[in-house]
């Protein structure tokens, strides 16, 4: 892997991930960030339910495809920064947990386009239940770390 | 197409809808519900931005996936309902606008698998820009009507 | 759209596709070339089937790939070239007929990224059914031509 | 995992592959055939290449395909069969090699639904490089054996 290892990865993917307010709105959190992989944890609580009272899979979606990103984030230069391209996910159960935990984690990081694959689990009562799994891709964009891109006004 | 149809159709997607917390959420509506298709809405607010003030992929993802899925819940009986198995979205341009429309409808209605596809435009001044592009696969569940499913407790 | 249309694109795209060793195995032809969709065509010969005489749903994806990736192909600079990023594909119905045709087109032409879709039909006693979908992602390589790359020894 | 196991799996298996003609035009070949996983060998020869010379990206999908399905079959009733749904597959590397392996498992093995992964590996000089990664939906097919589905005439 030629990627240039950058010592405050975990700091630049926090920071940026802080900045997410759909992440905020949901609750989630993202307590593991690893070269190559992260975590995003998120409680079940009402505002996330879908109709039968589980979290909705369109949340599901969120936390695979930032986890996933995000474990792509911690690969690219602090020069750069990184966008979804395209992702499909499989959903194999009801999200029914006291909280979801996913995993996302790089499975090849190429110096334009990073493949990945993020795991959705449901913990209930401290079992884990697989109930999405993702695979994705990812672009970096070279030369527009996020912090020199602006904030949107 | 042999689908049943069902005179009640958009009646039964919009009670569905109302019970998904997670539409309240993000402050989404769905205004059209066809035969076959379906339109959700979605203001652009801060709660469901990213960190470039963007509307956050994942979210785009979840009206995508509904718009979809409730398109194809449109060509069942009153006595099935529909589960998505799997989707995979293309993220084309950033989700720049005032507003968002997630545009889903049925490619091919099976008995037990229905292919749909989805398309999301950012509405800024009045022009549309086509932001995101989804195939999903969905599930019909013969015999299991959402309310017959009863809510978790 | 901002690509360099190219007057010799189909030239090009012709010459490619005759330099396909598997196109020629499975007996694929590529009749329609046009600027952002091609169709390639496929007998039903034996060779090509599965172990209940349809037309093996791998053969199905090869000509579904070829005909979208060689529409993006129609789009880009004579000096670039393109390549598959990744596909998804559902397979709707058996490929029972005479012939397939794999109607291949461009959904949105980026500079670095393509996403194009494609339509494969089964065609039997002049009546077409639609058996497989497919959404996919090209990549350009700008400043590699076909031609400047070589061929393998 | 409430699946039946069949002590006759890989007899059935085998049986149903030797019968796919496009894997034999191919030169395809299944050497491991367990309980979840399969492998397909494809020796790198003229015949399936693509205009560069390496092995043709949808012979690269066929082998992925095939591999991950038969593996789903080894985990079904003797009178069931197995359909792909859908699969979505990133093409990561040139398949540069003197032969390929694909190998398929099954993630999870639901009664209706059997979602798997499969990879796709160059071998060269004995070095492994992983050219494509898998992940596809198959449905079974209850009370439906491929023999007692007759031959098309």
């Amino acid at each position: 892997m030629s990627h240039i290892s950058d010592p405050h990865f975990a700091e630049r993917v926090r920071d940026s991930f802080a900045r997410q307010n759909a992440m905020t709105l949901i609750q989630a959190s993202m307590p593991v960030i690893e070269h190559g992989r992260t975590e995003i944890h998120l409680p079940h609580w009402s505002g996330v339910e879908q109709q039968h009272g589980f979290v909705h899979g369109g949340v599901v979606g969120m936390i695979a495809d930032s986890a996933a990103g995000y474990a792509a984030m911690t690969m690219v230069s602090p020069t750069a920064s990184v966008l979804t391209v395209e992702y499909k996910m499989n959903l194999m159960a009801p999200a029914d947990g006291d909280h979801l935990v996913a995993r996302g984690k790089v499975v090849r990081p190429g110096r334009t386009l990073i493949v990945t694959q993020a795991e959705v689990f449901a913990i209930k009562e401290g079992r884990e239940t697989l109930c999405a799994l993702m695979q994705q891709t990812i672009m970096v964009m070279h030369g527009k770390s996020e912090k020199s891109q602006g904030e949107k006004t």
